[in-house]
C-alpha cells in the first residue's frame, strides 16, 4: 500500500502533475490537506487545470481530503503505515540510504514552507534529496516523481 | 561528466523545469535541438516562462543548440560518453537494471512524439521508467527527475 498526501500545495499543476505521476508509479490513493487544490469543484465539476496535467489520473486514483492532519497521522501509523515526510531538516535521511517500507505514506509540502514541524516531529522517516547546486530544493512534482519512483528503480 | 539533451520539447515550463531539476542533479550542460525553445530570444533577453521555473538555473548551467542530432551524437560517442535515450522501446531495458557509467549524454525527447528511430538506433543504451497504473507515460520534466537523479538516490 503506497499513499500520499499532499499538504498545502498552491499549484493546480504541480496537483495535476503528482496525479499523474501516482498513478504511473502504482500509488494506491492520494490525501489532500489544507488549501490544496481539490480535483473537483464544490459543485462536483472537474477542475481543467488539474484534470489537463492529470491526464485524467484525478478520475482514476481514489483521493480524500484530511481535515486534522495530526490525528490523521496517528490513524496510519497505528494500521502500521509508515510516515515518511519530504524534507530537508537536521533529522533527515538522504534518499540513498532509505529503503520503502510495505506500507507507506508521504507526505509532500507547500513549495514555499515545505512542511511544518508538527508534522516532521510525528513522522516515522524525514527523507531529503541531495542538492548538488545553487539552487534549494526541487519543484514538488518532480520530487515527487523521484521519490515515489525510488522502489521501482532500484533492483529488488 | 552528465549532460542532458532535450529533443523537441515544445513546453517552455518543461524546459524550465528540466534547468532547475538538472542543477539539483549536478549536470554539467544542457544541449537544445530542433524547436526546443531557447532560455534566451534571439534579442539575448531571457524568456520570462523559463527562467521562472528555472528559478535562473537557466544562467548558471551552460547551454547550447545542436543542429545536427546525428553528428552530435557522434562527436559525443568519439568523446567516450555513452548516449543514454529516455524511451519506451522493443530494444530498452528498464532502470532498475541500468547503471550510469562516468560520463553520459541523456537525450529526452518530445512530449508526444517521444524520440525517432534514428536517434534510438544511435543511442548506445535505450532506458525506460515503470508504467504501473492507466497512463502510458509521465511528463518530461518528472521523467527528467527520475533519470537524472538515479545515480544520486542509490548506494555507492
Amino acid at each position: 500500500m503506497k499513499s500520499v498526501l499532499l499538504y498545502n500545495i498552491r499549484s493546480r499543476h504541480n496537483v495535476g502533475s503528482v496525479f499523474r505521476t501516482a498513478d504511473g508509479a502504482g500509488v494506491n490513493q492520494i490525501f489532500l490537506y489544507g488549501y490544496t487544490p481539490r480535483p473537483v469543484d464544490r459543485f462536483g465539476r472537474l477542475v481543467e487545470a488539474i484534470n489537463k496535467t492529470a491526464l485524467g489520473a484525478s478520475e482514476v486514483i481514489p483521493w480524500f481530503e484530511v481535515e486534522v492532519i495530526g490525528d490523521f497521522i496517528k490513524q496510519q501509523q497505528a494500521k502500521r503505515i509508515k510516515v515518511v515526510a519530504i524534507e530537508q531538516s537536521a533529522k533527515s535521511v538522504v534518499i540513498a540510504d532509505y529503503q520503502e517500507p510495505d506500507n507507506v505514506l508521504y507526505i509532500l509540502g507547500s513549495e514555499v514552507e515545505g512542511l511544518p514541524e508538527e508534522v516532521l516531529a510525528m513522522s516515522d522517516i524525514i527523507v531529503e534529496l541531495p542538492m548538488c547546486g545553487t539552487k534549494e530544493s526541487l519543484n514538488v512534482s518532480v520530487t515527487a516523481g523521484i521519490v515515489l519512483y525510488h522502489a521501482l528503480t532500484r533492483k529488488k
